[in-house]
Order: C-alpha cells, then structure tokens, then sequence
C-alpha cells in the first residue's frame, strides 16, 4: 500500500518538548483512524546537528525532505542564555536560516496563519466581540522584505552603511493575492456549511459573504504598494463575491486591537505579515496555540511545512513549560492539507498493488483525522484542560 | 520684546477642524501664561494649495518654515471618497509627501509619540494592569525603510519587479540611540520629581528605575540588525543606570498587547515604529488622544513639528466627529518643548530691548504652560467631557 510519510523536525530549545508531546497524539490518530501514515523524527535542522558537523542541516537536507509528503517543525533557535558559557551558541542569523531557506528553496510562497479566538484561553481584549475573532492571515513567504539582499558598507565603523533591499515580483503577488481569494471563497463556503453566515460590504454596499483585506505600506513605500495595488484590483475583478478592503500596516495593527471581528482574510507582505499574524496569535489566545501552515497552494509534489508560529523560547526551555497545543493545532492543519492535497500528490505514485484504498478515500480519512483534531483540541481548550499533548486524543 | 512664533498647518481633511478648535484654546493660554507668543495659520501644505498651485507647497516652504520657532499640523491626505467625481483627488503619494519631506528636509530625525492610559478613554485591553501603560516610542525619523529609493522595472507588465532600498547609517542609529536613553534618564527624574518609581531589571539583576528597549528584526534582516545592536551595546555602556531589553518587532507587537506596563523607552527604526506607535495609541485610548513630536534634539535651531498621529480621516472629515485632543496634546508637548529649547533658541535673537524677561523666565512660561493644558487635558478626559477644543483650558 502507498504510504504517506511525514518528516518530524523537533529543532531547538521547546521545540523538542512539543514534538515529544505530538508524537503519541499522532500515534493515537494513526491507529484510530487507520491512517496510511509513517513518520520519522530527524535531528536537524538543529544547533545540536550545528555543533556536531558545523552546520544546521546536512548538505543534501532539501533532497531529503522532498521524499517526505509533508514536514511537521517545532521550533528553531539559540536554546539557551548567554551567561552558559557550556552551552554552544549560535546567532540567529545562523540558527534560524533553516526556516527561511526551507520557505524559500521549497518554494512554499503562501504561509497561513489561522486566527481564530476558542473558549478556554486567555482573551486579551476587553470588548465581547473580540471573541469572533476569526480571520486568516496569508502572509507573502518567498520574497519582500526577506529577499536577503543588501550588505554592510564600512561595517564596524562610525560611517557604517547597511542596507536591506525589498523585493516585489508581479508573479509572487499575483498568485499570493489570487490565493487569498480563492481561501475566502473557500471560507465563506464553509461557513455556510456550518450556518455560520457573515457578511462583509461590497463596492456598491451589496452584503458579501467574505473578504479580502489587503495591506501595504504604500503612502510610504509607494514602489511595491503600487504593484500590490494593481495586482490587487486586477484580480478582484474575477472575484465579484468577495468583498475587498485595504488598510495600511500601521492602522491595521490598531484596528486588530480594536476590531478583530471585522477581518476574515488578510493578505500582507513578508514583513507586514510577520508583525500581524504575531499580534493576531495574540488575539486568539497566544502563541501557544497559534499554528501556521507554509504551503505552496500551486503544486502539490511539494511538501508542505508546519510549524506553531512560536520560537523555540529558551527561557522556558527544559522546564516542561511549553504549550504544544501550537504544535498539534499545525499538525490539525498538515493532516487537513494531505486531506486536501493528497489525491494530487499520490496521482502517479498509487499503483495496482494499492489495492486498498483510492486516493479519495485516503483523502476522507485524513481530512476527517485532522478535522477530528482540531475539534478535539478546542474542546479541550474550552474544558479548561492544561496544556498537555497527550490528552488531545 | 522678543516673540516666539510658531506656525499652524492645518492641512487637509479633519486638520482643518482639530486645528480649528485648537486655536482658541493657544488664544486662551497666551492670555493666562502672558505668552510672548505669535502665530500664523498657513494654508498649506494641503491638497487645495494643490489644486490652485500644481503643487503641496510653495517653493520657498522650507526657508518660510525655518523662520518659525515651532510647527503644528494638523493631518494630511486626500479629503474625499473616491465616488465623489467633483473633488481634488490626489494620490498618498504626492498629499502625504510633505510629511515626509517636512521630517527629513528639517532634519527631524527622532519621532517621540509618548503613550500613558489616562483614565476616561476607552481601555482595549483586559488586563486591569493595561491601565498603567506609560511608556515612549521614539521612532527613527529620517531613513531605514524611509529612504524612498527604489524602482519598478518593467512597471505595469507581468513582468514587474518593485524594489525598495532600506538605508540605516552609523550616524543616525547611534544619535538616536543616545537620545532614547537620555530621554529614559530624564522620564527616570521625572518620575522621582512625582514619587511613582518604577522597576526593571539590570543585566546582573539588579533593579534600575528606567528601561530602553530596542527593537529590531535582526534575525530575518541581519544588515542592519546588527548595526542596531552593536551601537545599542556601545551606547548603553555609558547608560549603566538604565535597563536596556531587545525585541523582535513582531514579538513587540504582541506583548505591547500581552503585557505593555512592562514598557518604558522603546527604540525602533522608521517603519517598526510606524507601526508600533499607532499599535501604542491604540493601547493608550485610541487616536483620537495620541500626539508626536518630530524634533531634531541636537540642535535647537531647527522648529520641531507637532502633529496629532491620526491622518485626515477623510471618512468622517466634515461633519464635526474629529478629536481635537490628539492636536491639544501635541500643542502641549510643542509648549513643553519650546520651554525646554527656548533659551538656546532665543540666545542670540534676545538682545538689549528684549528688557521685560530673560530667556530662563520664557522657558518656564512655555513649560508651565504646556503642563497646564496638559494637565487640563486629562482632567477633562477623566471627567468624561465629550471631544471638545475649547472646553480644554
Ligand atoms: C502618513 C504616513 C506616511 C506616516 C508615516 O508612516 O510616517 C504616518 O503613518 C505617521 O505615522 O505619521
Ligand atoms: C524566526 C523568524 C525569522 C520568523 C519570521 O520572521 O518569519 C518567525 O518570526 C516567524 O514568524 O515564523
């Protein structure tokens, strides 16, 4: 039988701590549901791996995650303070790369980032209505402000010179915005399903089932604001259904904090997306349950990568301290997306021998395994359970 | 006598009415604290000194402004919906230069918006310990992810690529570094002067009554992360009876909302602190009550610039709805200022018939009277008065 096979990167730091903890929930699920499933943990990417072969990951790691059909990452980063002159220590610009390349050489150009406030964690904000919070923020993954490009001129100095150069490409924000409104569509077809109706104002004040909310920067940083503008409204135009919107960075931060309610989806920069999806995360009760999904929307023979929008926190680490709620709310979101995707993925890959089940029934199974999840996890939240991985199934 | 005058730019949009309001209540203060105050209501820059001119502001605009002891504007941008075919659109771009120009071209290179919780404003958050945020955001004013260089090639095709250069020199990072921490010494003082001490934590543990916080996002934008970092170490050495913390900004972001009375000086380049400030508004009762100040604190020469942090709100300009309070708290803080800088300012205008006050009774004219209305401002809120100019003094 084809088996789908994902890869575990516990990392650094709490990472370890919430990939431990997902480990058995992820057992529970295969044999519950009879998943096709297999999984193997690697010990890289990781400043552990660094200090035994000088390096994050070994030199063939992208080969190697490509035959996996989906990754599951904890967290990445220096795992402890400066004063432990024991411990080997990395700056972030080292230990952290990993992320970025991974996003970047598996061209995974669209991450999500699920907000949604649950019953059971902390709510940050004083008006009720905070609690509807429900958006997703898709978040520019692959160029921007993370292009990586610029240097340091005179560095070290009194005339020292450092430059970032931004990078916008058409086809990255094309495919960025068209798949922010076929995720609002898909949103709002959902809602329906659950009788869950919102309504959001269109162009000539008709009632909209979704949205889309565009953010730049662009009374100041006109160059790509513009391209995001025009790529913005060209595509609309295909999406007469959706309801379309745009706030500047600055006030979409405020009217996070004063109107969450008011987002369904969100599409914004690399950077922009950074800074809203942790004050989003925030929104929905914290980083510990916040996960993120970092997929390539485009091409399903690409692994997607999840992980919990949260870092590898060394001044918790160890201590058993750390929420994986994060970590299995994105494991919910790989199982979804193999339910979603898998029937691409193993097209050519299920053969006669695959007697068993065909690809849409293995599809239902994980779609149902990850829908199972979740649900189960925001029951726990609302039962008031601490965190705790293994009583997730 | 010597007269300090200062010139008002209402600007566009709700400007007009916040600075309409605010006259009365300088009219009201020149009378009680004796002023030696003149002032002049310029009519630009703003969108209709376009439309009658081709241009936001006249030629000669920085050497008429230069002439002027302090600047208070009001908002600026396109006044109107766009359905309105009658109107003067313009786009950001051009509306919103001057602001732009006007920080850069008076080389104004630190942007300080204080946030305090006073009591009567609209509280966002939860958290009952929310109310005692009070903290200073002082924001790089003159290049960073502002340095307005960059391109589109092949703009308009689907082909384009948009560029935009983020500059960050020595010289900047380092005079507005030191100025975070004097400004953290002074707050320090302050405090003492009212018996309300706070407490942050030294590198050793010790306790230190005052904190500056940089932030950075060194480890996706390494260049001039570590430019940041290196000047905030070098200049801190000299600062030992200041704590000093680092963030990430989107890590800001959400403990400005998790845990903001844990703030006092925040630090941050042009673009983060964008978005922080008006995240910091938010936090402090929203924008209708957030001032700042663009001043250039190593020479007393230039006229600093006061302006509200809210825009032109074209979507409620018009129809008497605007706040005046953000434009009173920033005509207090340019009192305060101009008592701070009075006397370098004046030092060789003051001359033989300027008989009646020397220059140290000025300053304490304008402080007191800054402190005044201030003060005034905040009874008026805790008193629940509505938005109102003239009830303010
Ligand atoms: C209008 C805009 C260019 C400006 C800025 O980004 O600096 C505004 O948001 C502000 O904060 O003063
Ligand atoms: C660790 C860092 C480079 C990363 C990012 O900025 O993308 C993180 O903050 C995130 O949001 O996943």
């Amino acid at each position: 039988m084809t088996m789908v096979s994902i890869a575990l990167l516990p990392g650094d730091g709490i990472g370890g701590e919430v990939m431990a903890a997902t480990v058995p929930v992820l057992d529970t699920l295969v044999q519950r549901h009879r998943l096709p499933l297999e999984y193997q943990v690697l010990p890289w990417p990781a400043t552990e791996w660094h200090r035994q072969h000088g390096s994050m990951m070994p030199d063939d790691a992208l080969d190697q995650l490509l035959g996996y059909d989906a990754l599951l990452l904890g967290a990445l980063g220096d795992p402890g303070p400066l004063d432990q002159p024991d411990r080997y220590h990395l700056p972030d610009s080292i230990s952290l790369a990993p992320l970025l390349t991974l996003r970047k050489s598996l061209n995974l150009w669209a991450c999500e980032r699920p907000a949604r406030y649950y019953p059971g964690v902390p709510c940050y904000l004083s008006d009720p209505r905070a609690r509807e919070l429900d958006m997703l923020v898709i978040r520019e993954n692959s160029e921007g402000e993370y292009a990586g490009q610029g240097g340091r001129l005179r560095a070290g100095t009194e005339d020292e010179v450092a430059t970032q150069l931004e990078v916008f490409t058409y086809a990255a924000t094309e495919r960025l915005i068209r798949h922010a409104f076929e995720r609002a569509r898909q949103r709002a077809r959902e809602r329906l399903d659950e009788k869950r109706v919102r309504a959001f104002t269109g162009p000539g004040g008709e009632t909209r089932e979704s949205q889309v909310c565009l953010i730049t920067k662009r009374n100041a940083q006109a160059f790509w604001g513009d391209l995001y503008d025009r790529v913005f409204q060209q595509v609309a135009t295909e999406y007469a259904d959706v309801a379309t919107h745009h706030e500047l960075v600055d006030a979409a931060a405020m009217k996070f904090v004063q109107c969450p309610w008011r987002f369904d989806v969100v599409v914004a920069s690399n950077l922009h997306g950074d800074i809203l999806t942790d004050l989003a995360a925030v929104l929905a009760g914290g980083l510990g349950v916040a996960p993120s999904a970092n997929i390539n929307p485009a091409d399903a023979s690409v692994p997607a990568l999840f992980e919990p929008t949260h870092g590898s926190a060394p001044d918790i680490a160890g201590r058993n301290l750390a929420d994986p709620r994060a970590t299995l709310f994105s494991l919910a979101l790989l199982l979804q997306w193999l339910g979603e995707r898998l029937g691409e993925r193993l097209g050519e890959r299920s053969d006669a021998t695959d007697g068993i089940k065909s690809s849409n029934e293995k599809n239902r199974l994980f779609s149902s395994a990850g829908h199972q999840l979740h649900e189960t996890l925001i029951a726990d939240l609302a039962a008031g359970h601490p965190a705790s991985g293994t009583d997730a199934v």
